[in-house]
């Protein structure tokens, strides 16, 4: 399967982000306090695989949200991503030296304006929210900042990175992995999807649709991520591979075996797929992205 | 004088906002994230001096608004001074192994729960102001986040924080030093005051009022913080003292001298009661609170 179409589209969408992220973020301009804003720059505006971006535009497009609207709301989710991979990386919690290739924010910063570049970035993603770019109606401006703010706290992204750091000395059962992954990264791919309904006033029935098709796609990325701990090499992934046989941690190839978690991961795929009938062509790119995600080998 | 009354209020006002706080903190239930539930609550539901709580609601009651949503709104802020204390008492920023008279989070949950329970507290602020017990209308709470957002960002809290770091090792002057101050400490302040009058749908003038009081306040605060440093025990302060001059950090103290600078933190006082004049008798509490924040001995 070729999936040139989709990724000219990540491509597209990706630059679009990149543009919108360097407009929004404050440049250093020789303030005593520039390191943190280079920092902030240098930790957000890389080249990534921005999924969580395009899950936005795209969604939104289903219900005609203006390219604004849409770019503005991934950005403020792609802020906190950022500031989710610095927190992670620093030697209290992963311990990671590199990111996407280069040196990670704690190595070239130092660890205190990691840290607060981290802080910074998540709390200016709900600045970015509260803007009247983000969409004209306060109550959608609102209902984003709360949905975010869950995706991102204690009951999605942080809540599972802690359970995540303390399995690396526990056993997790396969039920209690899902738990972990979708808190830790689905709840954010599903926030991105969810955003493009909120942002459309869409009705509940196709919020929930989007949700569903989030949360399979979210564990199909995961365990893809996993089977590319075990299977790829440092040059290919642009970051430390075997981390987690390395730190003893369970995940759900660790729990299912290689063969049977990739063939999970094609099954999560197509559960993805099939909650996106309602929606017809027009949502060919997110079913496709479904199978791209299963394929990636980075 | 004496402040027997404002001391009562502060006391009453610390009550409930303990109480609310305790209500809106996430229990811990067996889960395996229990221990960040646990962190959360520890360093949170301490008996602190409240005061910012105390200018949200003082300032909300001259507009009428409800205790309901003037506690619902310190209560954010409060999660957002939480969540800063345990990001600076890290080893990697000010490597403070005692806060409030217990061991600082990271002693006592370790250094990676203590970095992802301030996450989680900070990310948790924003969807407090999201819920509609902070107000009903929706332009309201987003105009809160927006604010509360701006106030403990890059252009306040944390960009004071990253300046105040980078200052142990260099001179600030004066002047830095006050930008550092009003940002570091002062935004908190301020919105803490403005926030009464968002919630109230004040007119700009008021809000101007409310604005300047909080500055000049916040500033004689950290003053007389300074002063405490540098004259206090840690038995008296209930943290460690000497701080600054062990790290050779240029405070508003260090630059002005130990008198000068009592004498201007009472003339900030004097110019924050000056403020209020537009409110009148309402505004009583507030004025004492500008006289017991410079004559405080913790």
């Amino acid at each position: 399967m070729s999936f040139d179409r989709l990724e000219r589209k990540l491509g597209e969408i990706g630059e679009l982000l990149l543009d919108k992220l360097a407009e929004i973020l404050p440049l250093p301009e020789g303030e005593k306090e520039q390191s943190l804003f280079e920092a902030m720059r240098y930790s957000t505006l890389s080249r990534g695989k921005r999924l969580r971006p395009f899950l936005t535009v795209e969604t939104a497009q289903l219900f005609g949200v203006s390219l604004d609207s849409s770019l503005q709301t991934a950005a403020a989710v792609e802020l906190i991503h950022s500031y989710s991979l610095i927190h992670d990386d620093l030697p209290a919690i992963d311990n990671d030296d590199f990111r996407r290739g280069l040196p990670s924010c704690h190595k070239k910063f130092g660890e205190a304006v990691a840290i607060l570049a981290g802080d910074s970035l998540l709390t200016y993603a709900f600045q970015v929210l509260s803007d009247d770019v983000t969409h004209r109606d306060p109550a959608v401006r609102i209902e984003l900042v709360s949905q975010v703010a869950k995706a991102a706290g204690f009951s999605g992204m942080v809540g599972g990175q802690v359970i995540d750091i303390l399995a690396q000395n526990s056993d997790l059962d396969f039920n209690e992995i899902v738990r972990l992954q979708r808190m830790k990264t689905g709840a954010l791919f599903a926030i991105s999807c969810e955003a493009g309904a909120i942002l459309g006033k869409a009705p509940r029935n196709l919020r929930n649709c989007l949700r569903a098709y989030a949360n399979n796609l979210g564990l199909a990325f995961q365990i893809t991520d996993d089977l590319l701990d075990v299977e790829g090499t440092r040059e290919e992934t642009g970051k430390a591979v075997r981390k987690d046989a390395n730190a003893a941690k369970a995940t759900l190839v660790s729990c299912l075996g290689i063969e049977p978690a990739r063939a999970h991961a094609k099954m999560l795929a197509t559960q993805a797929i099939e909650h996106l009938a309602v929606f017809g062509d027009q949502a060919s790119m997110l079913r496709e992205l479904a199978e791209y995600v299963i394929s990636r080998t980075k």
